[in-house]
């Protein structure tokens, strides 16, 4: 079996983790299939994750290990964990603890803007 | 309006490239909202999808600019674009055209495989 094949096709989970050491990591909530927010794990991240199904990040501004909820309640209890075919993303399906959301500016999704192409160029709405 | 600020709440679309050159790219279905891809765009790819409503990404395996679905047919019809709180990482919902789905292995969806911790250790399982 070649590597590429055993990625795509088989049964060993073999996270890649970029040159950063970080994989993406899409989280979305467990009701209503919401996509709340895309972070980033390292290794313990990925790990103490697996381990006590709670989610933890790396944070990329903070350069830190990041139990998601510490500060805002916002805990989330991992439902499912599914990777992606190359192994290099990372789909967490979560319920979130506190208010129920995930973005640090108190909406409940990070994607609370759509981008419009107009005629006045490209811009966003709030919605 | 500190930059922080114009991010989080401006109407300016904004898009915060990576060090590569690239940002991030959750794409959904549009009928039933499956998260079907984890992907990259540079400039080029972003700028050419909001022109031609067309998804076009950039491959990091390939390093080079993909209009998707150009040699499987799954091309990607933008119906909605939304970027994250910070602006480093954008929603596309699009609806996929020749057999509805995003994955070069035949799957509809890139994550067919949920991450299972047992007592053996952490494996993959297909669903």
């Amino acid at each position: 079996m070649s590597e590429t094949h055993a990625l795509e096709e088989g049964s060993a989970f073999a996270p890649q983790f970029d040159d950063s050491g970080l994989i993406a990591c899409i989280t979305r909530a467990s009701g209503d299939g919401e996509v709340l927010m895309l972070a980033y794990m390292n290794a313990e991240a990925l790990r103490l994750t697996l381990e006590t199904g709670v989610a933890h990040y790396w944070s990329r501004s903070r350069n830190s290990l990041w139990r998601k909820g510490d500060t805002s309640g916002q805990i989330q209890t991992v439902r499912e964990i599914r990777t992606d075919c190359d192994q290099d993303a990372l789909l967490l399906t979560v319920e979130a603890g506190g208010d129920g959301g995930a973005c640090h500016t108190g909406r409940r999704s990070c994607f609370y803007r759509k981008v419009i192409a107009g005629d006045e160029g490209v811009g966003l709405v709030f919605d």
